[in-house]
């Protein structure tokens, strides 16, 4: 399934309507975040926190804040949950009455696994409720402007429905289809890859300064090197499309003699190596597969635990 | 010591001298890109490779080849030696009669280790060979453009001596002081980041794949994340040389429980976690010692094996 080019919010071709009341439970930062953004666009925001007190600055910007989960729900046309985990969305909306959703939409930008996406679905579904799943991409701090990246998967009509609301989050929607699950597989994905960068900048700075380079000395060097993989993924794209690995820029070969060598250096100034390690053990399966002429992206294929190779 | 700002190749200020010869050692990938840049940039080239047959269409382009590297070595005023690490230039440099040294020198591009790096200038010196080393920073096929970065280090004057020269090499050259094996050091630190972030992107597009997701449908979301990287670098930096460590953006004890929830998916689909496993490791023991509420930079301070915590 194509996911589609990204559709620019507010759709253009829509109707303006007035701004649609908006509920938001859960007020950790992000969903803070959220219902600045609804106010900030217009629209009636109630919010709803199980702790209390954590509100902030939104009641004195006109938000209400609902005693209950139930009033929460019943204040709102489109409901945008962005709470801890599923379990809790789960625990928090069981108690409401199936009534109270009539009328209502469902968006869950809490993130989590796609089989408990799709859990969600089929329960929300259950319970009459109009459900779509959702995923924000970028940090809290840019919620509400042009740069916000929000994934959506779920019932087409459901999107369709909350779609002008949701355009306050501000930013790029993308709708990726009927599977409610989609979206969460996504954000796993993508959480894969920021949390092992982060990883990767963290050790960085640490072996440089082992190294006695300062930390701000580095920054510029390592935001050139964040820069050479926006171009490297779209390559690893095409050959993993393609199955062709060609190693005319760099080899896994190579990779692994590099790879070697950061061990030593950092185990030499006491660093961990796990990453390093996992790194060299993916070169060397893909080497002992015969393809150490290849290129980088075939490490794609040899991540299976127990079995090497493509 | 501060690196200072990176300088323009070629300085501006310096007097316009014909193109000086120049020798390259060594006919990998880098090494043929080095050559044709020196070539592009009108220097007299000649070319060495321990294997024959390497040379491409250089020797068509008007580089000779030397038959050995005495003669390779004699026949440049600026020898470059681009070989597989630091024992391969040893041993190739070693048989070389030291008169043969005399007006010419010796800028080492070669990847290795600190340590390598300061030993072979002290085997240079020794040799009567006036040596500085570098690290180029960006791939194989920008060399010789404006996007190459290359670093060096080793005695000033060695430096101020190869410069215009290695100006052909294009982009930004910095100088980073005497310290011969500062330029290793810096490679070292930026090469472990980008292992480690090319492995994650390897890794997402495995697990994406394992979730139904086509390469090409995640590769402009993957981007995305990239970009982020380039702004969190300057924040780590930041954190990093002040010691403080907020954690408004995103907590380390959230990002522990997320990655919890990415190793649980990675492994329901038979994916190694060795990377995550290590930024959950290393999260965990933040979060032990009380850095729970801290903001991610705090996690390059608790990377020192059996020493959790600073």
């Amino acid at each position: 399934m194509h996911a589609g080019p990204p559709r620019p919010y507010p759709d253009p071709s829509a109707p303006s309507a007035p701004p649609a009341p908006v509920t938001v439970l859960g007020l950790g930062p992000m969903g803070r975040a959220l219902a600045s953004a609804f106010l900030a666009a217009g629209h009636p925001v109630t919010v709803w926190n199980r702790t209390p007190g954590r509100a902030g600055d939104l009641p004195d910007r006109g938000a209400a804040v609902a005693g209950s989960v139930a009033d929460a729900v019943g204040a709102g046309r489109v409901v945008v949950a962005c709470l801890r985990d599923y379990d809790a969305v789960r625990a928090v909306l069981e108690p409401v009455a199936p009534t109270r959703w009539e009328g209502r939409l469902l968006t869950n930008l809490t993130s989590g696994e796609p089989a408990r996406a799709r859990s969600m679905a089929h329960w929300a579904t259950a319970h009459g409720i109009r459900y779509l799943d959702g995923a924000i991409l970028t940090p809290t701090q840019v919620v509400g402007t042009a740069a916000t990246a929000v994934l959506y998967s779920g019932a087409h009509e459901v999107h369709e429905a909350v779609r002008d609301t949701m355009a306050a989050v501000g930013g790029t929607g993308t709708y990726l289809g009927a599977d409610p699950g989609r979206a969460a597989a996504y954000e796993v994905a993508l959480l894969d890859l920021f949390t092992t960068s982060v990883y990767g900048v963290a050790h960085s700075f640490a072996l440089a300064s082992a190294e006695g380079i300062a930390p701000d000395d580095l920054a510029p060097f390592a935001i050139g090197i964040s820069g050479l993989l926006s171009e490297m993924i779209p390559r690893f794209a095409g050959q993993l499309r393609t199955g062709d690995y060609p190693g005319e820029r760099s080899t896994i070969a190579s990779a692994a003699t590099t790879i070697a060598h950061l061990i030593d250096a950092a185990t030499a100034h006491g660093l961990e190596v796990g990453a390093l390690t996992a790194a060299k053990g993916a070169a060397d399966r893909a080497v002992a597969a015969g393809h150490g002429p290849d290129g980088l992206p075939r490490l794609a294929t040899v991540l299976r635990t127990g079995k090497p190779a493509g």
